[in-house]
């Protein structure tokens, strides 16, 4: 290797050492830390990443970017050190355009957002939510205009979460998504009885479903040489190294598929995480390529896994011998059905499959009408309850369950949303490609064999980290584009399965 | 306050910011991580450890110091404002000697030699661990000359962890106490039979353990707001904050004596951390004074309370409820000899409380020659087996269990080991002083009233954090100078009533 790249790869090392220290700072807050250590993580927080912002967005990065371009013209377009400076360019630059001033303001308004959400969203007040959201939609403008290549102003907030894509990209696979669930939805309003989860709401103590989720999820590659599972509140993975993986979950005594959801979700990102090529560790390659493609990886495994018949062949005996008195008689196809039941609802996070990619449609119309600067932030809250009656027939009888119930706009995050439906559609678009090379997938899920698909999607996908763009790396494992027909054709046989035919 | 003196804060802030981090990785190392992480976590630490270090010892910091003590010279000498200019002024002069490529070898060397350590005690090979204590050796002897206003060799090293001592004034201390422990000695080697530990002995499941650990110090003042106890291989406390302290521990499943041991300590620990002021958070001042002043905090609660008969008629009821069928029918005197066992033995972190500091002193002693180029290393073990005939009348069967029992030594940590039984002195001087204001205390520990001790030790000591010198800290505290008396005092009342008259 060059002496140049060396360079460039030391430097970069120490900053990835100060993001990791950054993250673990953040596992900590949220599963480990007493409720006493708040009082000075913030000023940790802020001070890690304005060192780690400094190090990586000064001149020093573009001398040794430069200089190890020199190095890899000459390399093949998709080596990794080719694929570092590339990538790491893009980084540095958008990096740079943010002015310190506009970076502190975002900040500070995502601190305070959060601190005036807990308790506006507790008391429905609207009033006192409305100043929030208008100071992100402000300051969002601001950093859009540090971007104008953008074809349109909300690309510049996507292109955060995944570098290259267009808003204009995923309006067509929403309009299309759109279009082909309506029937479904309908189906499910039709026949709500048809499908029971009671079995799943009984009492389960926390210990019994903590060895379950452990169990469950050991069978997929989780072992304590490299994993963790802690319970936190709001669930998420976090990666300190493909061998030093955390994941956590959450549980409620009286719901055994929210913690065995949770688990399994968490654990495709974790997977996703652990199987990126080591030779990539510490540098910036080293994580899922964008968010899109990491939720396809959990969702692949918490549904088109965790929720299918062939998986439920296999885990029941599991689920029955763990909790013999709630479910020594339920049979598999009681718990398939359980962990399959539909309804429309209001909120996001407890959606089933087929309404969830609806929720997200509605927070990518209202973002697009907000940056186009066709709503004001005073005129959310109507809109929002205007598209939960259009695409979910629901009526929103409180902004708590409204236009609040998610922490993403409190904060600052515009432009995030639209990754999760977009992972829905990907994991089916990924599936259908396994089931090319594996085309006995279905009976190797029913004995427990795991191993085929994790090596699959780690030779296709995981292993690639952050080298190619998420564009690319789509075409790379599907070898075709983002595409909603295979996720549609799923959720169409699955609720024809479970509810009846579509309702046209 | 002044504009400098903010200036100094905010800078500091930061460094104790990236400090917190460091501490956090390593607690983490020793708690939390999968052995996956540890590829990735030694990167980590030498980043962190170097950004801190530009940080502080940088001309800015100097800069900051010059405005701020011009703001300080007219506040009182005992203000936060005043002891944080002076004490980190000293820091920086310290940090800024040490040239990086001494520093950077002196890591290196600390890193190399653990695992070399490992090896060598594990295999007996005193020619393997013989370059480790050379290099170290040859790397401390450059860094004394660095300290020239030193009056002996060692008392460069000592400076880091007690500034300010000697071992002219260690000596003194020890050289008494040598004489004050050999009949003591003597009264236990001559009835070993007289207290037996073994109800501590029986199997004891360590969940149970655990519970009996957190109950006993919940009592002092651990609660899950602030507190964290976690298992760990060599117990240790760390604060993330005053209101944010890690404890570890370890269990044993057959030694209950071993995990309340360690827990009672570790707690002594984090009540000082817990104890220091809140308005000298996010400084250097917000720790322990120094280590030996630290360790006597640890010992008073580990020993002077809770190896107390007042103790264990508190306690003991505790402990029969939580294991009926091991200790139901043991009576409280039964329990208070059985963690009050003592015997010469060969190893320090199995030492009971007398035979305990003349391991130190050997330690202490091999150390001065060392330094004052009297010792090689390859002299190392004889002079250790010899100290060890002389002061304990024990012969050791190989260097495992002798010189090179401790890992302190093998990752450079010459002149730590004096605060050990330093601690152990002040503890009983501290002890003294609180009777004096509290003379019922054995009364109150019996009613399990604890409140009033460790308000008592936050006034007198935690509060005030590194703002005055350990020996100004001392005077504070205990109104005199170090004086091994108390110990002694307390020693002999004890072997006398545990093990009868001390034999002269």
């Amino acid at each position: 290797m060059g002496n140049a790249i060396d360079a460039l790869k030391r430097h970069l090392g120490e900053v990835m050492d100060l993001q990791k220290a950054l993250q673990l700072l953040s596992w900590d807050q949220s599963t480990m830390m007493p409720p006493g250590g708040s009082a000075t993580r913030g000023a940790q927080f802020a001070t890690l990443a304005r060192v780690l912002h400094e190090r990586f967005a000064g001149d020093e990065t573009g001398r040794l970017l430069d200089a190890a371009a020199a190095e890899t013209a000459a390399m093949a377009a998709d080596s990794d050190e080719a694929c570092l400076v590339r990538v790491v360019q893009i980084d540095w630059d958008k990096a740079r355009r943010v002015p310190t001033e506009l970076r502190a303001g975002m900040a500070e308004a995502e601190a305070n957002g959060y601190g005036v959400w807990v308790q506006a969203r507790a008391a429905n007040d609207i009033e006192a939510y409305r100043p929030v959201l208008e100071r992100h939609i402000e300051l969002k403008q601001r950093y859009i205009e540090l971007f104008p290549e953008a074809a349109e102003p909300w690309d510049a907030l996507f292109d955060d979460y995944e570098r290259g894509m267009t808003a204009a990209e995923v309006r067509v696979a929403f309009d299309r998504l759109k279009v082909g669930l309506k029937p479904l939805v309908a189906a499910i309003a039709a026949n709500p009885e048809a499908v029971s989860d009671a079995v799943l709401r009984q009492r389960f103590p926390v210990a019994e479903q903590e060895a379950c989720s452990r169990h469950l999820i050991s069978d997929w590659g989780f072992s304590a040489e490299s994993w963790r599972l802690d319970p936190t509140h709001h669930p998420f993975a976090a990666s300190m190294a493909p061998t030093d993986i955390r994941l956590t979950t959450r549980y409620d005594e009286h719901d055994l598929g929210m913690s065995l959801g949770a688990a399994m979700h968490e654990m495709g990102h974790g997977l996703y995480e652990a199987g990126v090529d080591p030779a990539l560790v510490r540098t910036p390659l080293c994580r899922g390529c964008s968010l899109a493609l990491h939720e396809s990886q959990s969702r692949l495994w918490e549904n088109l896994v965790g929720a299918s018949r062939a998986y439920w062949t296999y885990a029941s005996p599991i689920l029955r011998s763990t909790f013999p008195a709630q479910l020594g008689n339920v049979d598999d196809e009681s718990l398939y059905r359980a962990v399959n039941r539909m309804q429309p609802s209001l909120i996001r996070v407890e959606a089933d499959e087929v309404t969830y990619s609806l929720h997200i449609i509605i927070r990518f119309e209202l973002e697009q009408e907000i940056f186009n600067g066709d709503l004001r932030a005073a005129d959310i809250p109507e809109a929002w309850n205007a598209k939960m009656r259009d695409y979910l027939a629901i009526d929103v009888p409180e902004p708590s369950v409204g236009y609040m119930q998610d922490v993403h706009w409190a904060t600052g995050g515009f432009g995030y949303f639209p990754t999760y439906a977009l992972g829905n559609i990907l994991s089916a678009q990924i599936w259908d490609r396994v089931l090319v090379d594996i085309p006995d997938l279905a009976a190797r899920i029913e004995r427990g064999e795991f191993d085929p698909l994790r090596e699959w999607l780690r030779t296709h996908l995981h292993r690639h980290g952050r080298k190619f763009t998420p564009k690319e790396t789509i075409r790379l494992v599907t070898g075709t584009d983002l595409d909603p027909e295979p996720y549609l054709r799923y959720l169409t046989a699955k609720v024809t399965g479970l509810y009846g035919a579509p309702v046209a």
